[in-house]
C-alpha cells in the first residue's frame, strides 16, 4: 500500500494541547441544536445521507497525511497500524451508505386492510417502519483513535440512521479529536446536512451533562467496566431512561482440543502471541486466556519466546491499569511467568501460565482482562475441561475454538460458547475485526451492556432506529418508505410475505 | 359467533380463591429447570416450536368454557369480551408458529470469506444469527387475562423463540392464572416440549426473587408506571442488568382538525365514548384526552351524552386508582364534568372539558393516564395549538389524527406525532389492538421502558433473540440457519444481497 507523502518522525512524547473542557452552558447550546438539526436530519433523503457520509469519507482520507501523525503522538500506535484504521474508517463510512441504498434497514412493514382477519376482527390498514431514535451521545474510545472514536462506527451508524451525533472526545487523544471534528464538521456542512449534525465536546462533566440532557435519546460507548457501568448507571436513573450501548471488557478466552495443539505448535505459539501483543494488546478482542493440553508441546512453545520490547501505552490511565492487572495476576497462587516480564517501571509484554485446577478456583480474578499486552496460559489434563470452564464464563465478546472438525469435544464447546459470546470462532483469531453485514461484536454483560447488539458491522444501526407503526393514513402523508408504490424501491414484508423491489 | 356451551351467569363477587405465594426455595427450583429446560427447547426444531404453539392454543380453545366464567368472575370483563380475547389469544400463538416458519426472523446473514475485501485486510467467512436470549421472565398484567396473561403476547413471543418461560400470575385472577397454566403446561408436555420450559409464580417477593436471578436473562411486563418503573430499576441494578421490556402507561391523545370536527360530530361522538368506555376503559390504548374545535357541534355532542352505568373495575387497587384519578383531574382549575358523575363510591365513567389553555398549563397532571372508564375533552381556539401540545407530549402508545386528508395542520402532525408514539392513527380510534406483522404497540418511555420494542405483533419476538456470529466455522457445527445449503429454506443476506429461499 502506497501511502504518499508521510510526515516526519513523530515525537514519542505524549500531546502537551489543552483542549478547555465544554462548559455547562455550552453542552446545554450544543444538545439544543442536535435536537434541531436532527429534527431536519431525519427527513433528508437517503441519497444525501449517502452523499454526506462519504463526503466524511473523502474527508478523512484526504486529511491523512496530517491526522495519522497526530495520532502516533497521541497514542504511541504505529503509522502502519493506524493508517490502516483509518482506512477501515473510511471504509465503514461508506458502507453504511451503501447499506442505507438496500433499504431493507427500514424493516418495511404493510399489512393492508382485511376484513375477514381470522383474530376475530377486521384488521385495519397497519404500515410499520423504523426511524431515528434522536440525538446519540457517543463516547469515544481510546484504543482506536479513528474507528472508534470522532468519526468511527458509532458516530456512522448514528448519523446514518438519521440522528444527530453528540461526540464525547476521549481524553487520550485531544488533539486529533478536535482535527478530526473539524474535518467531519466541514465534510457534512459541504455536503448540505444541517449545522449542529455533528458536535464534539471535551470533559468528563460534560460528558455526564450531555448523558443526562432529556434531547439526548440514545449514547454509545467503548471503554472499562468501571466507567462503562458508571454511565450506564446514569442513564438508566434518568427521569426517561435510555438505552446504552456500551462495550466493556473481555477476556475472550481461546480453547484449543490435543488434536490442533499437535498440528504445529510453533506456528500456533507464534501467531497466538502476535495476536496478543498487536497494538500492544490495547484491543477489545485481545485472546487474553488461552486453553492447551498439559505437557504439550504448545504448551512449551509458549513459554521462553522473545516477546516485543515494552512500548508505551496510550494513555497514563491505562499504563497504571495494565501494570495493576499484571501484579494481581503474578499474585495468585499457582500463577507463574513464562515469556516477558512483569514490571513496575514499563508495561511490558508477558505470559503466564496455571493450570485448568487453578483457574476454576479463581474464576473472577483470572478471568479479569489485562487490557495490554499480556496472556494466560491454561493447561489442562482433560478435555472435559474446557466444557466445564465455558459453562463457567462471564460474557465475552468472543470466544475462540482451535480444533479438528470431528473433535468431539468441539462439538459440545460450540453451543456453550455461543451463549456466552457475541463471536465464535473457528481456528482463527478474534483481533482484526472486520466490517461486514454478518459481524456481531457485541457479547452478554459484561461484554457490552446491551445485550443483543453490536458496535460494529452493519447491524450497528440498529440500535439507533425505533419503530413507528402507522395505521389507516393516507398516502401521501406516509413516510416513503411505506407508500403504496414503493417509490425507495426496498425490500418490504407486505401482507406477511418479503418482496424484494 | 356461536361460543357453545356456556356456564350459567357468573356471580359478581370476586374470586375467593387464595394462592399460596411461591416461596423463595421454589422460585428458586423453578429458575433452575426453567435454565435447564431452556438449554433443551433451544435445540428443538422449528417444526417442533410450532407444533408446541399450536398444542397450546388448540388446548385454551378446548378449555374455554372452563375458563372463561373463571375470568368473569375473577376480572369482571363481560362473556363476549373475554371470549374475543381469547380467540385473539390463541390466533396469536398460532401465528407465532406461521412467523417462525418463514425464517426471516433468524436474520441469518452470511457473508463467504473474501480476501479482497475492500476494508484493507481479507474479510473471513463470517455468519451470523438470532438465537434465544434465555429464560424469560413474564409479568402479567391484570386487564388481559388471556392475551396479556399466562398465555398472552409475551409468553407466546418468547417461547417462539426458543427461550423457557416463568409467568409471574397477576393477584387480580389467581384461580384463572392456575387453570390457565394447567393447560399450558399439558399441552407443551403433550407436545414433546421439556418439563419446566414453562411454570408459573405467584406472588410480588416471588417475582422480585426471580427478577433478581442471575439464569433469568430478560423480564416482560405490562402494567403501571409506578410498579413497572420499580421493576425496571431491579433489573437494572443486577450485577448483569438484564432488558427490561415494560410497557407502562399512556394516555393515548387524539387530534381532531376542524374539518374532522364538523363532518359528523354525533356519530365521531358516540364512537369515542364507546372507544373510552369499552371494557370499562382499562385498555392500555383508552384514547383518554380529545382535542376539538372550541364552540363545536362535536364538542356540545360529547357534553351530555348518557354513558354507560359504573360496573366494577378489575380489581380494588385498580378502583382505588381509578377514583384518584378521576378526583385529581376534577380538582384541576378549569376542569369541568360535562358528561356522567365523579363519585367517591363507584367508578363511574366521566367525561371532562377544559380549554387548550389550561391542559398547556396543567399538562403533568391532565395528560396523566385516568385507568378507566375517563375521558378528557380539550377545545382549541386555533388549530396550531394541535402541534404545540403534540409537541410536549411524554411517549405514548399511540397518538390519533381525525383530518381529512388535505388539512395542512394534519400534516404538520403526523411527524411530530411519529416522535412521541408508537403507533399513529387516521380516523381510526387505538383500542382493539390488531396483532399483525406491522403492528407497533410500545412508544418511547413512559409508554415503554425498552424503546425500540413492541409487545404486540409479530417484531415481538425480536425482544427475547439474541445475535451471534460464527466465524470460519465447519458447516457440520454451524446451526441449521446459517448452513451454506439453507436447508431451513429461509430468506438470508448472503454477501450483502438479500436472498430468498
Amino acid at each position: 500500500m502506497g501511502y504518499g507523502r508521510v510526515g516526519g518522525t513523530p515525537s514519542t512524547a505524549r500531546s502537551t494541547v489543552t483542549i478547555a473542557p465544554t462548559s455547562p452552558a455550552a453542552v446545554d447550546d450544543i444538545v439544543r441544536a442536535a435536537a434541531a438539526a436532527g429534527a431536519e436530519w431525519k427527513r433528508a433523503s437517503v441519497a444525501a445521507r449517502v452523499a454526506a457520509l462519504g463526503a466524511v469519507a473523502d474527508g478523512l482520507d484526504a486529511a491523512a497525511d496530517d491526522l495519522v501523525p497526530i495520532a502516533q503522538r497521541e497514542t504511541h500506535l504505529a503509522e502502519a497500524r493506524l493508517r490502516g484504521e483509518l482506512r477501515r474508517t473510511t471504509f465503514q463510512l461508506r458502507m453504511f451508505g451503501e447499506m442505507l441504498e438496500d433499504g431493507a434497514w427500514f424493516d418495511a412493514r404493510i399489512d393492508h386492510a382485511d376484513p375477514q382477519w381470522p383474530m376475530g376482527a377486521p384488521r385495519p390498514d397497519l404500515r410499520r417502519v423504523l426511524e431515528p431514535i434522536g440525538p446519540v451521545l457517543v463516547f469515544a474510545a481510546s484504543n482506536f483513535p479513528f474507528a472508534f472514536s470522532v468519526a468511527g462506527g458509532d458516530t456512522a451508524s448514528a448519523l446514518a440512521a438519521g440522528n444527530a451525533v453528540v461526540l464525547k472526545a476521549h481524553h487520550g487523544h485531544p488533539e486529533l479529536s478536535a482535527a478530526t471534528a473539524a474535518v467531519v464538521e466541514g465534510a457534512l456542512r459541504g455536503a448540505g446536512a444541517p449545522d449542529g449534525v455533528f458536535a464534539i465536546i471535551y470533559g468528563t462533566d460534560a460528558g455526564v451533562r450531555a448523558l443526562q440532557a432529556p434531547a439526548v435519546k440514545a449514547a454509545a460507548f467503548t471503554g472499562s467496566v468501571t466507567g462503562g457501568r458508571a454511565l450506564f448507571d446514569i442513564a438508566q436513573a434518568r427521569p426517561e431512561p435510555i438505552p446504552f450501548f456500551g462495550e466493556l471488557g473481555s477476556t475472550n478466552p481461546a480453547f484449543v482440543t490435543r488434536r490442533a495443539a499437535d498440528r504445529d505448535p510453533a506456528a500456533l505459539a507464534a501467531d497466538y502471541l502476535a495476536s496478543v501483543t498487536g497494538s500492544a494488546g490495547q484491543l477489545c478482542t485481545k485472546p487474553g486466556v488461552i486453553l492447551v493440553p498439559a505437557g504439550s508441546e504448545l504448551l512449551a512453545a509458549l513459554g521462553g519466546q522473545q516477546l516485543p520490547a515494552a512500548t508505551p501505552l496510550l494513555n497514563d490511565g491505562i499504563e497504571q491499569g495494565y501494570r495493576a492487572a499484571v501484579a494481581r495476576t503474578a499474585a495468585v497462587d499457582g500463577v507463574r511467568t513464562i515469556a516477558g516480564t512483569v514490571s513496575e517501571d514499563e508495561s511490558a509484554p508477558v505470559v503466564f501460565a496455571t493450570t485448568a485446577e487453578r483457574l476454576a478456583a479463581e474464576m473472577d480474578t483470572l478471568m479479569a482482562e489485562m487490557f495490554g499486552p499480556a496472556a494466560l496460559v491454561v493447561a489442562y489434563e482433560d478435555e472435559a475441561d474446557l466444557v466445564d470452564i465455558a459453562r463457567r464464563l462471564e460474557g465475552q465478546l468472543t470466544a475462540t475454538v482451535f480444533a479438528e472438525p470431528d473433535d468431539e469435544i468441539a462439538a459440545a464447546l460450540v453451543p456453550v460458547l455461543a451463549e456466552k459470546a457475541g463471536r465464535v470462532l473457528w481456528n482463527q483469531w478474534p483481533t482484526g475485526v472486520s466490517v461486514t453485514w454478518a459481524q456481531q461484536h457485541g457479547g452478554p454483560y459484561p461484554a457490552t451492556t446491551a445485550v443483543g447488539t453490536t458496535s460494529v458491522g452493519m447491524a450497528a444501526i440498529s440500535r439507533f432506529l425505533r419503530p413507528v407503526a402507522y395505521q389507516n393514513l393516507p398516502d401521501a402523508l406516509l413516510p416513503d418508505a411505506l407508500k403504496e408504490a414503493n417509490p425507495l424501491r426496498i425490500p418490504r414484508r407486505v401482507d406477511g410475505e418479503l418482496v424484494l423491489p
